[in-house]
């Protein structure tokens, strides 16, 4: 039985996330019925992280067991002629057996769009995060440095999330502005439940002056309270998963 | 009577083009019963040109003549809190009464998008133009050249139009890349019917060895046939109008 890896590119905006619901088949699932339509296995696939409601994919990554002797530079066009426009396969090759797409990540790195105008942006607007307000780019990249290398991210965490070790290692973190669009990815070894949007969020709100405290000092503290807002799912986009 | 001109930008994939259609509002439509929602006035909206179904605004200027006395950096937010969000206005401003947004412009500016993959891309695919084919964008930089500068493009006009003088001038036309997107953008005097479309699509096929006739030789032999294919709509976005 092949072990295949997959890259995947998706929309979020008409999903549940990626992540199979009970009324709701996500993209996983709209992925494993796709393989089922071509090889009438009945298979699972791993996921190398789930994304929310609303969160696009530029690299998401996936592995599954097939008996299918399918080849496998076949895979993508084969699976994207029975997936719904809003997902596509972008490559598909034959791993190791113990190759599972989340216990052997090692790096993910995302993109965040903020769309900073007074007018909202008609193009944009499933996947960026309007701020109207003036942002301070150049302060949001002074402070953002502060988040490279291992820390605890305990406050970068949503609660809820069942995680006990939540130090992290952020490898980069860039903020360009192409007109209106200011472009943030972030690189890590591993990020919390919903990590990127408290970064995002709090630089937001260090960019529009709501927030004083030096970023260095609101990862010190630990506490949620300290970080600024969750920024909105649909600016968020996983762009690649390193191995 | 005040005369107000406005920037708009829209998403043209709901909508049947800038004109009003027997059955459908367009994006003129949609504005008019706006501004009527705000100030009772049954106005008519002169735009710089029509946009077909399908395409994109990112600069669309309008222009309308209004007894309303709200004041122009009012309107704007009155305006998109009526409108639906794929349609923004980001500018009004007060000009002479002479101002026609479609005679008085002196320059248009268009951005095409061209997504060029094996694979397609749900991000973009409402808003690029998917080419499968391996593309020598170096080749379609070269000979887009041969545009620059005052010529007859009689060829670059789709039939059915009523144009009668086909002499147009371009000042600027640029293709650069980034990841698997191609920006074209082209600015000229004026545009015939289809014809950034047309231009887009003659240099795909010459991009990717369709056609190996120069691109000077096709705009002097003034033929519709030994042009290209017509790039599909919504790769296209209206850039920017100048006066």
């Amino acid at each position: 039985m092949r072990n295949l890896k997959v890259t995947i590119q998706y929309n979020g905006k008409n999903y549940c996330g990626w992540q199979k619901q009970p009324d709701s088949l996500g993209i996983q699932g709209t992925i494993e019925n796709a393989i089922y339509e071509i090889t009438k296995e009945k298979i699972k696939i791993t996921g190398s992280g789930r994304t929310d409601a609303g969160v696009h994919a530029l690299g998401q990554v996936a592995n599954f067991k097939l008996e299918s002797k399918i080849p496998t530079e076949k895979l993508p066009n084969a699976l994207n002629a029975k997936l719904p426009k809003d997902i596509s396969i972008i490559d598909c090759i034959e791993v190791d057996e113990e190759f599972h797409s989340r216990y052997s990540a090692k790096r993910k790195r995302y993109r965040y769009l903020i769309y900073n105008s007074s007018y909202r942006n008609p193009i944009y607007k499933d996947m960026s995060y309007h701020v109207k307000y003036d942002l301070d780019l150049k302060k949001m990249c002074e402070e953002a440095k502060s988040l490279i290398g291992e820390h605890d991210f305990k406050g970068f965490m949503s609660s809820g999330s069942s995680v006990n070790d939540t130090i992290r290692t952020i490898y980069d973190i860039t903020l360009q502005k192409q007109d209106n669009l200011i472009i943030l990815e972030v690189e890590g070894n591993g990020f919390l439940y919903n990590m990127v949007r408290i970064i995002v969020g709090t630089l937001v709100d260090i960019g529009r002056g709501r927030i004083k405290e030096s970023l260095k000092n609101i990862i010190d503290s630990k506490e949620r309270g300290m970080c600024g807002h969750t920024a909105p799912a649909h600016g968020l986009f996983l762009k690649k998963v390193d191995y």
